[in-house]
């Protein structure tokens, strides 16, 4: 691991609320160096976020005079240092210049602010994905595009020319949890396995949803129906209230926009659960990975704070 | 309080999944006694069934041979005795004589047996609301009509002369409380006090998501971003969150049927919440009140099997 202050050039951190991801970057745009871990917000209010990330310095042995650029729930109100939003619609270049130093420390540390929509009827925020469209700005730089995000709160975004004209968020992935583990459902998906988008259940839900999302409540009663009547394995039950809540999100935010040049932002597994729900909305997303979107948002920012 | 076998002809009881309530019926039907507890299924199946209702019988000095006529979830596979499901269409006339006697002991206790619809692409149950349905007889007995009963888990019925077509649960009182506890908008609506159906809020949510159902999951996170971003007070957002849900409720089961000839099944402060969002509909319904229809549909089932 290479890390002297010779090739080390600034390092990104994504901290959300409830995972923190570091890299070290060298000069050459590498990643010289990645930390993990579950110190999300929610911990780090707790034991501080100074020596939460003082102690991931320490681990790659970083520089003392090493510049931190930071994305996400740290810059919340709740966060470290309060980074504020950006209004719609917000330039995508608008969104590095904005980014907050934190005060009283010796290191430069500077966090990215989110985005805030504040339409009476449509209020919606962001905080980390803003960083991501950042990083996929060679995409977004011409012509209209819908970003679907999907996580805890799926973002869907509406860019036009590098500017963020408006988007919504689905609570699909908290619901998911909160359903799995707090309602009746929990006997019926409990137990349930991994499944993947190619599950006859997952799909048949997003179909069933697509053609009427209005009884998305009711679908999901019929995860635990299924299984009382029709002895529905729990990983059939899991894969069904998967898709019945990302159907309803797709349907949901394909309500409101035309669908066309549809970009998605994701990684890991999910990737694949929602490239399966587009296909059976006949739509073909250019996939983007959030990961390395993320990080070259970072870098972008990095850059522009810290030329050279 | 008059409780002697002379005048006490049965003990008619609502077993819920967290409620209990009992009343003792005389030969003039009328009520001559009453209890209500928190010994539901789910605290009954670890306490004993036997045992909770021998206590509310002493409680009333109950006649040893007065017959005991139970709805509700004592009949389920984790309740008391299984008391199964008639499938639908299911005449309601023969819900009585599918009464399930309880063996081994020496009282006459029988259980009502609930309603299944095994379509394999929407299967559903009901048990208790199927005893709701005989009380409100004579409403349904000609005609057609479609029957919303709220609740924990919602039923939406069918009814073609008095025979249960078909119907549809929906998890709205559930999600309400799962939304509330266990996901972010816990932050949002914790504190929020008391609201009822003329609540701005309420009513807002409920033609928000009448005039596009697609974007439930969506307007459930507005909850939370309309707090951060125009202060929203947590009553506010409590009236927001059960907008949106019997919102989407109403809209689905609207969805798949006609609107004509609602009745309304409901009792305490949830009726005038569902009323109000059945007005934003531009709809009125037949209200029937949900604690008289539950005993005069357990009076029913006691009179044919105990005949005077």
């Amino acid at each position: 691991m290479v890390t002297t202050k010779d090739t080390a050039d600034y390092v990104a951190v994504d901290w959300g609320t409830s995972s923190f991801r570091l890299w070290l970057i060298g000069r050459d745009g590498r990643v010289l160096a990645e930390r993990r871990s579950a110190e999300g917000m929610t911990t780090a209010a707790k034991t501080g976020f100074e020596a939460v990330l003082q102690s991931h310095l320490d681990a790659i042995s970083a520089p003392a005079n090493l510049p931190v650029i930071v994305c996400g729930m740290a810059g919340a109100r709740q966060g470290w240092v309060e980074a504020g939003y950006l209004n719609t619609p917000a330039a995508l270049a608008d969104i590095v210049t904005a980014a907050v130093p934190v005060p009283g420390i010796d290191r430069d540390v500077r966090i990215l602010p989110g985005l805030a929509q504040r339409d009476a009827t449509a209020a919606d925020v962001m905080r980390g994905e803003e960083t991501q469209l950042v990083g996929a700005g060679a995409i977004l730089s011409s012509g209209e595009h819908l970003v679907c995000m999907p996580g805890t709160h799926s973002k869907w975004v509406r860019v036009s020319q590098s500017t963020v004209t408006g988007f919504s968020t689905f609570m699909t992935g908290e619901l998911f949890d909160a359903i799995s583990k707090h309602t009746i459902l929990s006997h019926t998906v409990g137990d349930g396995g991994a499944f993947d988008g190619t599950h006859p259940a997952f799909i048949e839900a997003v179909k069933q949803i697509r053609d009427n999302p209005a009884l998305a409540t009711n679908r999901l009663f019929s995860v635990r129906a299924g299984q009382l009547l029709h002895a529905l394995p729990a990983t059939d039950g899991k894969a069904r209230l998967s898709g019945t809540l990302i159907g309803v999100e797709i349907a949901g935010a394909l309500s409101t926009v035309a669908a066309g040049g549809i970009c998605l932002v994701v990684s890991g597994s999910l990737g694949a659960l929602y490239q399966a729900a587009f296909t059976a909305f006949d739509l073909d997303p250019i996939l983007i990975d959030a990961d390395d979107a993320v990080r070259q948002g970072l870098a972008s920012a990095a850059r522009a704070l810290w030329p050279l």
